[in-house]
């Protein structure tokens, strides 16, 4: 037999890793459908042509392979490609605007690091067929709620347009190519900071007073109010800047309607985003806690969408990364930490205690507790202790000839090792009250 | 740019689907930890070597590929080999025995036929690493409690054993050999009826008296205590036999203390089960309102868990198509026929309305119904009612000046057309009991 490994840079999640990204699935389903989208599952499986021609240099990490009938398949690199395919060959029965998420692997094979997997689960939410700032509002609230919902402390959500940049560097008297190589550098403004992204534009023949110039507007920051009334000041001169901020604002007024509040992200002329699809705002969330990067980020891409179809469908999305989520979120400790999805194991006291112990884990189930039961009927307590304990199950009950008979069972707690007989019709309430305090 | 379309065999699952299909996931999940089985998901690519030489005749139908560094690739073809595979990697993390499940997409190049997927999913639940009847029991009892949360008004489980079959034909007087070819005609009852199997055990030179015992014996039916007594009074003799029939007993024991009733499942000597690897109890779940096949299968394998450790691990589980289970519900009409998981379509009655409208909205997400709100505010009443219309969400509300001014608003039932006018603060209520109601 070979050895037995999984693949490299695919993980296998075993129960503590699943129960915390189960949590983390449950929580971004229920926010979602809270707003109304509407769940999609693709195969992981696309013809090739289907995904080929989208993804620029990363093409060559699309995993390629033949049917049993020659016929060329992949496996998906994203949900978003799927998604333009799906709106194209069901557009008869799609209502537009259309919301969808979708939860689920894709695949690339990147050369593996810490954070990055050649399997990786993705949570997409996008509207589609919708240029309305209520659109982009809307995703950047079930991000805001999402994020709340799983319990990371604190975080923001960085807010800029792909005009912005555009305008300031026009605004700096650069022409379009020149602007459009400002916004390759700003893109590394986190990775060489300010000086380096002046040494950059200075080195691209851009005068030092312009590069001082776009490096202080680009550096604003402060409430959305501030940011967008002082870029309104120095690019009211340029009419697709003074767009994106007219749109900016309009997304910062439904947010305010739609319950964000202006401490929860920031209008950040710097943020770039890398991915060339996005046509109007761009948003990303980072939080301090997780200084290595940021948590999510997302925009619209007016576009991609249309591509099968042969049409411009505006659309706004994100995808949270689960990967990244699971990483940060047991890195900081946030949500459930538990190994085993049982918090009790009934043990069986000797083998004609069988039934009785069989019969008390049917109540506890019945009141919706989690329990496991013994399998090995002829094992002492001591060896079912520890195998429960091995497992992860925080409780153990006992049910011996002597509690039996006196209407009552032993409630064993396997951390402290304490102790407690109580009545057996209260064991299943009390076992509620020890979990829950 | 290339006709959108996904691939043969592998569906798409678009909202309605996928609502019924989540119903399914969330109830089997919750059954499955119910029991303390514990989550696992493996990568859905493997190395190839992983899964060669275990599918027999069906190896041809596996998916392969070359990674990036030439390394051979497969997709799965079902979750038990990477079960082999993770119990074997990650032996000394492992407390056995070790219930685990596993739900997600498997893969096999078969011919697409009603009903038969390439990309197919299923729903594994196993018990690793016991060889106690309370395991076998436990299966069943998991598989019993899921059918009746997801509402199948009936349905019988079939329970046999490998060594039953044999023993028949052992006691009629067949050599070990000739006994196998009864158990592959055994096999073929259900398509070619009595009289076929008859005529094909003649064939292979079973004597007509021996081939009218066999049958005798193999259609057997009655309650599993009858059945037992009968099979015992007839194979009595085979020492194989006879274990076999200890083993159902006391499965049948631990089936009543952990609360299946005898009319939940039938001892049927006549169940073969196709699949070579199972080496003790067998069972099939059949419903008269399917008669197409079974619901699901499933039984004890002691040899194949082991493959990759070296050594046997006595494992019983069995595998719930979550395929067979969605056209099945669909076609009975059991489980939710939801379009949209929204409840509500929140209107604006005209811009300036926007803000009341979401905060409208956002009350009734905080009172935990799922809410879709207009995003083009300025179209009239009558085209948001078809657009929520359009996407199966059930009520439309609507909140004008007017309503505003006196704190109501106007519940439409988008079904029949009827509208009533609610005091603002109520709407929340009035809605979850109207669709209650």
């Amino acid at each position: 037999m070979p050895k037995p490994q999984n693949v490299k840079g695919m993980r296998d999640q075993m129960s503590q890793a699943m129960l915390l990204r189960q949590h983390i699935i449950t929580t971004l389903m229920r926010i979602f459908e809270r707003h109304g989208f509407e769940p999609l599952t693709t195969p992981v499986v696309e013809y090739a042509e289907t995904l080929e021609g989208k993804l620029g240099d990363e093409e060559k990490l699309i995993y390629r392979f033949e049917d049993h009938g020659g016929r060329k398949l992949a496996l998906r690199y994203d949900q978003t490609v799927p998604l333009a395919r799906v709106v194209a060959q069901y557009s008869g029965q799609i209502a537009l605007p259309w919301r969808r998420y979708a939860i689920g692997p894709s695949y690339r094979g990147e050369r593996p690091a810490r954070g990055r997997y050649r399997e990786f689960w993705q949570a997409d939410v996008d509207i589609v067929g919708s240029a309305s700032p209520l659109a982009d509002a809307e995703i950047i609230a079930v991000l805001t709620e999402s994020l709340k919902a799983l319990g990371f402390p604190e975080f923001v959500t960085l807010l800029n347009h792909r005009q912005i940049i555009g305008g300031i560097a026009r605004v700096s008297g650069l022409d379009e190519e020149a602007a459009s190589g400002v916004y390759r550098a700003i893109d590394k403004l986190d990775k060489i900071g300010a000086e380096g992204v002046r040494a950059e534009l200075i080195a691209s023949s851009v005068s030092e007073a312009a590069a001082d110039r776009i490096l202080e507007l680009v550096l604003l920051d402060g409430s959305p109010h501030d940011v967008l009334a002082e870029l309104e000041q120095q690019l009211g001169d340029d009419e697709r800047a003074v767009a994106a901020l007219n749109n900016l604002r309009a997304i910062s007024a439904a947010l305010a309607d739609i319950g964000v509040p202006t401490t929860r992200y920031r209008v950040t002329p710097r943020l770039a985003r890398g991915l060339s699809y996005y046509t109007g705002a761009v948003f990303e969330t980072i939080t301090s806690h997780w200084p290595q990067g940021s948590l999510l980020g997302g925009g619209r891409y007016d576009d991609l969408i249309g591509l099968f179809s042969g049409q411009a469908i505006p659309t706004v999305g994100l995808a949270f990364g689960i990967d990244r989520l699971h990483d940060v979120m047991e890195e900081l400790n946030i949500g459930p930490r538990l190994a085993n999805p049982a918090r009790a194991f009934v043990t069986i006291f000797s083998p004609d205690q069988t039934a009785a112990s069989l019969q008390l884990a049917r109540e506890l189930r019945d009141a919706g507790i989690n329990v496991i039961t013994a399998l090995a009927s002829d094992q002492g307590l001591g060896k079912q202790f520890k195998e429960a304990d091995r497992k992860g199950v925080p409780f153990a009950l006992v049910l011996g000839p002597d509690e039996l008979a006196r209407g009552e069972a032993v409630v064993k707690d396997l951390a402290t090792g304490e102790q407690r007989t109580v009545p057996r019709s209260e064991v299943a309430a009390a076992l509620a009250n020890t979990i829950e305090a």
